[in-house]
């Protein structure tokens, strides 16, 4: 535990850990509820998470800890004192500010609406899930209402997810990278390359299951996954999960059809979790464990994802284990043909589906209609239809059902709505981070070989082991020396996919 | 839920269900640690076990709640609310009673003590254990103390299990049986037929493992136990958990040499499940929710085990089935070879691998030292060499290691004492409840053709569907017209291997 002097913050400190340890229990009732639970088993489960989160949140609104936690004088800090609290009143901001009676309203809110939005995906069918996404924007708009006084209410939801966010930095962002990304998406489709088949997938091939888990397997010990503090699973939607300071979970899912999911899944998870096991082991059960931001953590994801797993080196480095493993795919493949297979750009419909080149103009549409609904300017009836003017206007590809089109994601029914923005943030930070570790290591080198232990050393001195210590725009400045510059992806897409399709 | 009229009574019952959902998050933080979490993870397990059993506990001493509790007037209640406040008394008995700084204090004496029984039974060194175990019953007597003011301080704990059962009831039990066991065990150990060698054994054998889960997979298949409310893993030592009403878990353990442990195992466990997944609905999350106690519960583990997975019937029906999973070693196997290698008799140093004729004997041995124990009559040194004498005395064999003696079993660490005589219980109640069954179903004519489902039926009607409704000795009285009477297993074990070993 880190050391602190003042006296009332280590009082805060306790109770901290004392919730903290709570607080990884329903992170295995989650884990479980995705893994392996039975399926009769889901409306019990709903009580036992509503039961502990109750019970956390009385804990945060214990009245003497909260008095402790408002009344601590900051003037007597030092500066590791007041990143403590200052972490500490990020957490209990929500509880404090939003009325208990919402916290809890809320989620059961979410919880119907996720069953609702899963039957309305299944049919299709946006109108029955449209009463619940209403309820679950008015909940957003009042949670707002209690966070905050900013101009634009939206700013309250973007800052839980990514402290300090705003409307205004995403706004800049997108509008400097949408224009890049349409000329690159433009020229690549364009391209001679681009037109040539995939030689190896004139027919379809049959990727073993048990194959692809050794792959797996493999992948997380060349990433130094150490298993006895980890797990990788099978679920529907592949996560990551910390359930302990020494239990990180990860899981993915497998395609037969299609080993690219399960090969970049793995390696996105895994990206994740050793961002978590690598957090200083002084700082355990503190205000600076864990993660600091989702925009953080998914550049940690993104990189071992894109910079490492994508990338043309880490291919070549495992052209022959993918030969040994499915031969009847791969035997005849040329380097390049796998290269554009784990590759492949198209504008497509589904998010989640999506290429690097193509991802954040998923982002983007989901990011102008969480912004709308939040000011008034989109109701929720609304959505499909504009759903399918912004993916025509930014993707050039509209989707003839709900399905595939403003149901695709869960986030709305789980209440989360600010969150899209902070996967392209990863985006962007992982191709700025990458930046600055190519003037420490010979990055390609490493890659080509296989060697990616000194790679992940590089991540745990400059970024996982500082934990939360520092904000996001802090650890931008002191691992880069420079801020957010959404300039070092553009550059990496175009030398990456100018390479590729011989643009 | 169970209609109740008083109004005193329904608040507590709110309560009961409030708690009752809580206690599950530690079956499956428990379930979780037996299966399935990272090895590393284990200390900060215990912190949140720890956590929630503290809230438990402090849910339980709310004073409004205890006060209702205690000042509920009994003479205005009904026979079923009668029932329930005699249940929610029981529970709390152990929290009204027994100080909480006694039960947090205990929850880390069993920690260390499991802990420091892991060590001690793998380096065959009990001098190790015996300050630990020393304090454990320290701590056991202390409670005992609290709890009652019976003549016998063993009585409280035992109570704690068996709801009624006295240290009177166990020797009455005991000295009814040991000489009867030892006499049919001198019988078949001079019989010729025991003599003879179970030819397919002449040679070692591998048993698949996924033949075996294949197995598993059958039996549980047979015995219906419903998979979308249950799940199959594995475990160290088998056992059942219930996480939800619609959530229960057990486990089996395979050994590649022997088909035996996984298949007696997974019947036992499911033996179990079935139990809980049986109780009436509308008891859920109310005081006559779940098995009534550990002895009916093994009662039900037990039948499924012995009377159905070890009767000539049923293994006559499995045959077959064995041939095509295992050909190389049942392929030459006469049914005769297959009834003794199931049922095989042998005196040996290991409760946990012991026949059906030896198996009460190792319960005596384990009776008599907690009995010594909490009445000062030994002393934990002791405990070894009393052991040893204990086993001569009651199965003619001496370890020559702690590890197979005095070690072998889990329970004293945990703090679990006055718990194997309920396994005794269990295999007295389970012949006692086979003779009534005979009275209105052909039991061997279905278990011969594998027909498993209307023993389940008679099982949910008789005795599952009524939960914790009635107390163990007045559920043994309802469904089988007297008290817990032994010669019913007594005449069973005489009938089965007079039979087996053509006595």
């Amino acid at each position: 535990m880190i050391k602190m002097q003042n006296a009332d913050l280590k009082k805060i400190l306790e109770k901290y850990k004392e919730i903290y340890i709570l607080g990884e229990i329903p992170a295995l009732l989650g884990w479980d509820q995705n893994t392996y639970m039975p399926q009769a088993a889901a409306e019990n489960r709903a009580l036992q998470i509503t039961a502990i989160e109750e019970i956390i949140t009385n804990k945060w609104n214990n009245a003497e800890l909260r008095s402790l936690i408002e009344s601590l004088d900051d003037t007597v800090l030092n500066e590791v004192e007041s990143a403590a609290i200052r972490n500490i009143r990020r957490v209990t901001k929500y509880y404090f500010k939003v009325p208990k009676k919402t916290i809890l309203h809320a989620a059961g809110v979410y919880s119907k609406a996720f069953s609702a939005w899963q039957v309305a995906k299944q049919n299709d069918d946006f109108a029955s899930f449209a009463p619940h996404l209403t309820e679950v924007v008015a909940l957003k708009k009042e949670i707002a209402g209690y966070l905050g006084t900013q101009k634009n209410p939206y700013d309250a939801l973007l800052d839980l997810y990514e402290p300090g966010l705003t409307s205004v930095d995403c706004e800049n962002v997108f509008s400097y990278l949408q224009p890049k990304i349409t000329s690159l998406l433009e020229r690549i489709t364009a391209s001679a390359e681009y037109k040539k088949p995939i030689s190896f997938l004139e027919k379809p091939h049959r990727y073993e299951i048990q194959k692809q888990q050794e792959l797996s397997a493999f992948l997380l010990q060349k990433m130094t996954f150490a298993s006895n503090e980890t797990r990788l699973d099978e679920s529907a939607h592949p996560f990551t999960t910390g359930i302990g300071r020494h239990d990180i979970r990860i899981t993915t899912k497998y395609h037969e059809d299609d080993m690219r999911s399960a090969y970049a899944a793995t390696i996105h998870e895994a990206g994740h979790g050793l961002y978590e096991l690598g957090v200083d082991n002084a700082y355990d059960y503190s205000p600076f464990a864990g993660g600091v931001s989702l925009g953080i953590h998914e550049s940690q994801s993104r990189f071992w994802e894109n910079q490492i797993g994508r990338s043309p080196q880490f291919l070549q480095y495992m052209e022959p284990i993918f030969e040994t493993l499915f031969p009847a795919a791969f035997g005849g493949a040329t380097t390049q043909d796998i290269l554009k297979y784990v590759n492949y750009v198209k504008p497509g419909l589904i998010r989640i589906e999506s290429d690097e080149v193509t991802y954040n103009l998923h982002i983007m549409v989901r990011y102008e209609i969480e912004s709308g609904l939040l000011n008034n300017t989109i109701s929720v009836t609304e959505i499909p239809e504009v759903w399918r003017e912004k993916m025509k206007k930014y993707l050039g590809v509209v989707p003839t059902t709900d399905r595939e089109g403003c149901l695709q994601d869960v986030h709305w029914s789980y209440g989360d709505m600010g969150y899209f923005p902070t996967y392209c943030l990863g985006t962007l930070f992982a191709a700025q981070f990458t930046e600055t570790m190519k003037k420490d290591i010979v990055l390609d080198n490493l890659i080509k070989t296989g060697s990616l232990a000194p790679i992940r050393e590089w991540l745990r001195t400059h970024i996982h082991a500082q934990g939360s210590r520092y904000m996001p725009k802090e650890i931008i400045k002191r691992v880069t020396g420079e801020d957010l510059n959404p300039k070092y992806f553009v550059d990496y897409l175009e030398k990456k996919y100018s390479a590729i399709y011989a643009l």
